[in-house]
């Protein structure tokens, strides 16, 4: 048997830049067709020329597969109407970072007074740019995506026109938003599929497993699993997948991020076949991304998969990916 | 001002062998006038050889030190009567570890099935030895020790006349258990007194602050400070100080432990002073475990503190301590 995906899509993203970037964006482009490419770079992208020089940098990376970057900005409540409008073409999304929640999100919102933000919020209604959140408050470690939960619905009440990603969701109080209202979306991640805060925590500490948000408690797993297994039309699949060299991850003060971009594929099809979901993993890899953004430009490209032994590299170049040395059930064939 | 702290004990500690027990039982000895010393070696220690024999290990180790060792064996439900009564002068405690609980507990007790361990335990009740017990169930990370609970209870009121130590307690059930029943004791690390699960995750990811159990809620630690504040008679310290080489915690599968040996006093001076709670210390490091093991022949050594400042060196050994490269308020002073 072998299992077809039109045009995968990863609605979250970290390539990086520099050589980072050349390592690890040809691995994302091998399985899919494009990606909504986060801005938070050191600095962060928050301007045009950014932007362009950035999405430039990333089409080199990918040398000749065909894959295109979503580009976005870090979010700003100084970004006008105008500058917005002025950008439009090259915008897909807006990523808001509360301040200091996680790598490289020092310059990030403080509080959510709606009056700051909404001159921004507003254009960005009219101009229909979705706003992708990291949703964490700064409380305790456990609690701060479930905290966060009314922050986004006093969003989606004061912007009913905006579109609202909760990025890489990890908890069943972040599953019950999507249906209370319209304007919520989701993107969830394959390590947040897979992993709790055991497998990070409950045996040996594995840094390679760690990541913001942290994983939660198994009935969380359970609840997303729940929606990304039915394809839920508010949820699409992104991975999150954010390398970090091997000396920054395996250290006294490790950084957050689970690299997943050249595994997820095949790992999500094993989960799907396994839970008799496989009729559904097209529209939670592809289709309902396409619809959530309604305008975006996706490139024809049809990923194989077989059941074929797939042994998981122990690095790419300097970058130790999740299930580094496992052997996965499904690989992808050309 | 200085404060004077006579005969300080350490009612649990992690001495490991060779070349690590040479490097860290001087450690202990500089600060304390006596340790109970855990038995999961590679093999645990559950014969009378091989505890006189690890006994002397430390002794050599300690060198000229005026310290105690207070032997332990690894508990094992085929211990005789005949065999504890053989054992009895050599012996302080028996150490319980649920079995895969935490760093070479592999031979520990599956299931706590009262009449298997019944044998032994009503020997340990008539020769007056103390239990002492990793309390943490094979559940959610974050659950484990709220969920041995009743475990503690059942054995609690099976064995009334078996004095149980919870050690190193963790969250605000451990706590209220502690008045529940009167064969009930605990007692408490420094870093749980310190941290809670934000300082090993909430940030970047720490490893030297790994342990088990892990670190919990900020409600959990102020349930603890509470009753070690207080110097609840039924609490004492145990640092469950727990070396392992800086390769071992650095790394992508990161073992177990925090090594607070030799910052453990100058700490607990600092905590206990900011909240007006200096008249307590002495009960809490040193006389509560006095009366809680009644019969400890315990070395006078008086240790002297002054607010001075103490750089926590980055390494001792091999072996990165809590607060490395940090400053601590106050000193020890010879």
């Amino acid at each position: 048997m072998s299992i077809t995906l039109n045009s995968p899509l990863d609605m979250h993203l970290h390539l990086r830049d520099n050589e980072m970037l050349k390592t690890v964006a040809p691995l994302s482009a091998k399985s899919f067709s494009g990606a909504i490419i986060m801005p938070n770079l050191v600095p962060p992208v928050t301007t045009k020329e950014g932007l362009i020089s950035y999405k430039n940098r990333i089409i080199d990376a990918i040398g000749d597969n065909n894959f295109i970057p979503y580009m976005t900005l870090f979010f700003k409540s100084t970004y006008t109407k105008e500058f917005l409008k002025s950008i439009r073409d090259e915008l897909t999304a807006i990523k808001l970072y509360p301040a200091g929640i996680t790598t490289n999100s020092e310059g990030g919102v403080s509080g959510f007074d709606i009056e700051e933000l909404r001159e921004t919020l507003t254009a960005m209604s009219e101009l229909g740019i979705p706003l992708s959140i990291h949703g964490e408050t700064n409380g305790f470690v456990m609690d701060r995506e479930a905290e966060f939960v009314s922050i986004y619905e006093k969003l989606a009440l004061n912007f009913p026109e905006l579109k609202i990603i909760m990025e890489h969701i990890t908890t069943k109080e972040s599953v019950e938003a999507l249906d209370r209202f319209e304007n919520l979306y989701a993107t969830i991640t394959l390590h947040h599929l897979m992993i709790t805060l055991d497998d990070v925590a409950g045996g040996m500490l594995e840094p390679h497993l760690f990541c913001k948000p942290i994983a939660k408690r198994p009935e969380d797993r359970e609840a997303l699993r729940e929606v990304a297994l039915k394809a839920h039309p508010k949820v699409s699949f992104g991975s999150d997948s954010a390398p970090h060299p091997q000396h920054a991850k395996e250290a006294s003060h490790c950084s957050a991020g689970v690299f997943t971009a050249p595994i997820a594929l095949q790992v999500l099809t094993e989960l799907f076949l396994e839970h008799s979901s496989l009729e559904n993993l097209q529209a939670f890899v592809s289709d309902n991304a396409q619809k959530i953004y309604s305008n975006l430009k996706v490139p024809t490209k049809i990923i194989t998969l077989e059941e074929k032994p797939f042994l998981v590299p122990n690095k790419y170049g300097d970058v130790v990916p999740m299930y580094a040395g496992k052997e996965l059930k499904y690989s992808i064939v050309v």
